[in-house]
């Protein structure tokens, strides 16, 4: 997410207890985890592992759990725990505002447009034109959606990212990652009933233009759909992945965080994606395959036992 | 769908824009796409392959988008876009109402049943006897449920069919089809919380009597379900798919559209049925099998390692 | 469950039309299904397969259909069918509480904790302090929440049991067993959205400390997930089921009822747990096998066509 106002650093350092490395005057204009940074971002690095990534990224201002050469550009913020120290951050620039009504004052709501009862609309929510909204409908505080899009009953849309840091020393274990981001659904989606969208961790989760989807499907957070999908019941993205334009998934379809489905791919049903695959080809398997491939290894495997009698035959 | 009373066929034909083949006096009775006519409704065909299909249903009025003989007892509309010709008069027959309360006031709801707080009821719902709605279920207009019915909390009846044609040379490629069918609960059915089933696209989706649904199971569009079912939990049913009476499905099986699995089947967890089964048996696997055989065959993958010693230690 | 006064074995025999066998002055002090039953309790058993399993448990009062030897300590109650005798006395015992308003005058919620619009909460619920609750939660009669929980948009909690008892020789086959069990969340859990936890059918199902549900999680009755386990989206849980501390289920995976998955245990994707499996290892497939071994069992399967070659080609 960006600020409306830029932030001067020193500020920052105070705020989570960190000590600056660099150039004390800078300002910050966003905070973002690593995989969304831009120029201007506060970001966070605790794994040495990933130091290079982040010290080479375009974030400007970078929490980090030990001493190192502040990059030109950058300022570093030194802290024993980089996660909580952005967390903390996170918390302060995007609060919970809690609700007291079902459709919040600050959300904006467009003409043609029709809530029916039991819609929550959270703060800071807007909504386009001619849109139609089913009964108990959630769209939590900051949604943006497009003009013309239809969404079914108990969908919830922009619940928080499922995202933990594991402190396995301690009782309880999971620390969570405050959500910055937002679910943007573009013009002409249409989404059925019992779907849950969640928000980016910092970055958007989108829902490309008329791209539709069926029951229950399940979106992670910060996943980039394409326009004109088609998603069959009870699919499920992991968080972070991206699916280009035309992508087909049928029923069942699982598809893991952090990879990319090539524009127009065809999945079959109950198919599992654990890595990126082409566009323009036909999938099914878990793990998926190319379609064909898997059709005729399912045909081998029941020749077995004639492979089995050839062999002790002779 | 029937219509209240029979229309004109002339009315139709100027509504939507097409030319009359045969005989101008004919009514219509009713709407139904090709899967569900019966005499005296309007059908379309837009795609040369299944003009005969359509010329020889019985549907008496047929939209269709190329000059052919008239067979006897029909009438052609001629129409560029029969698909769009369709869906503009499924929605001056069944227009969408928007509710404005929780239950609406044409809803009829029988004695001793009860709705706990946050129901939707939609127009002209009706619900029998001794039923208990637990909170927040939706149930969308004209669904019909029957008597000592339970429904669990999030549960969403009447959801319109995720049924869409594809219009490649287009910036928005999906064209919604809209539904004008039903949803029907018969008679000592229990749905569990989260489910999600979609009404037809004409006809009715029917769940039969004593029938039992768990958590999280999604039923596409016009899918019939016999009467006395067990489906476990995040089962999930394509559209039109038929499962006749006593069928049992365990967790997270999937069933595709337009297929019959057969009285009495019984389908292990996971699988997925892409075809019609016979009833009686019991299946397993993805794509489903017999499950014996499928069991049989897990095994014989167990020992290619023994086969390939074999054969390479000659 | 347990009564809040005892409760004297005339007075049952006499409610459910039952014949006392054995000591007729025996008070019972709760009502147990077969898996639950503590010392006091009244149970059931109709199966002459369970008769010994039921009449050497912790059972007090057991409801049987066959003249059997009254065990030392115990009282029998000889009924045709001790099944709806059994579900007649949880019904006394647990009668069902119609809902008036959103927020039950009988919850008692904590300091600090917010719950959203749209949120349901039932007779006797008791939810700790500085929790959160989304928009649109169900939370049924008699659950229990922690401190610092967080319940996402959609889910429900204390659904009823997925359990019936089959007849076949009638036209309406299935007979619900009512639950009297509750949900207990316990401290520092975070629910996602649109979940499903069932109350248990006389026990508890009960959610470890600080463990996190990503959304369209589905737990049967009765389950017992172990503290700081995660379970990726779409997870699906059968009734009764051990999950043991910091499990960690990838989407999709489903378990069946009735098993046990050890401390620590890692399930892939998509995968189906369909027996006990040790804790501390990573699994992979449906059903379930070592990560490792299926790997290489899914590498030999693609080999199967250079096996057929070498073997022909001798």
């Amino acid at each position: 997410m960006k600020f409306e106002q830029s932030v001067p650093v020193q500020w920052i350092a105070e705020y989570i207890g960190a000590t600056i490395i660099g150039d004390t005057n800078r300002t910050a204009t966003g905070i973002n985890e690593i995989h969304k940074v831009t120029p201007g971002d506060i970001s966070f690095v605790d794994n040495e592992k990933y130091f290079n990534n982040c010290l080479m990224s375009a974030a400007t201002i970078i929490i980090i759990n030990k001493e190192v050469a502040c990059p030109e550009g950058k300022t570093l913020l030194l802290h024993p725990d980089p996660f909580s120290g952005y967390v903390k951050l996170v918390k302060y620039f995007r609060p919970f505002e809690p609700a007291y009504k079902m459709i919040s004052d600050s959300a904006v709501i467009g003409e043609g447009t029709h809530l029916q009862p039991g819609v929550f609309v959270g703060n800071h929510v807007r909504i386009g034109n001619n849109c139609l909204i089913h009964p108990n409908v959630t769209i939590y505080d900051n949604t943006i959606i497009g003009d013309n899009v239809i969404i079914h009953s108990g969908t919830v849309l922009g619940a928080d990212a499922f995202y933990f840091k594991r402190r396995k020393e301690r009782e309880v274990q999971y620390d969570k990652m405050e959500s910055c981001g937002r679910v943007i659904i573009e013009d002409d989606v249409e989404i059925g009933a019992g779907c849950a969208i969640d928000k980016g961790v910092s970055g958007d989760t989108i829902i490309g233009r008329g791209t539709k989807l069926d029951n229950h499907i399940h979106i992670g957070h910060g996943a980039v759909i394409g326009k004109n999908c088609l998603f069959a019941g009870q699919v499920g993205i992991g968080g972070k992945a991206i699916i280009e334009d035309e992508v087909i998934l049928w029923g069942q379809v699982g598809v893991s965080k952090d990879l990319t489905i090539g524009k127009g791919a065809v999945v079959y049903a109950q198919s599992g994606v654990g890595q990126t695959i082409e566009g323009g080809k036909i999938y099914f398997g878990s793990p998926v395959d190319d379609a064909r491939t898997k059709m005729r290894e399912l045909n081998w495997v029941k020749r077995i036992p004639e492979i089995w009698e050839k062999l002790t035959a002779k």
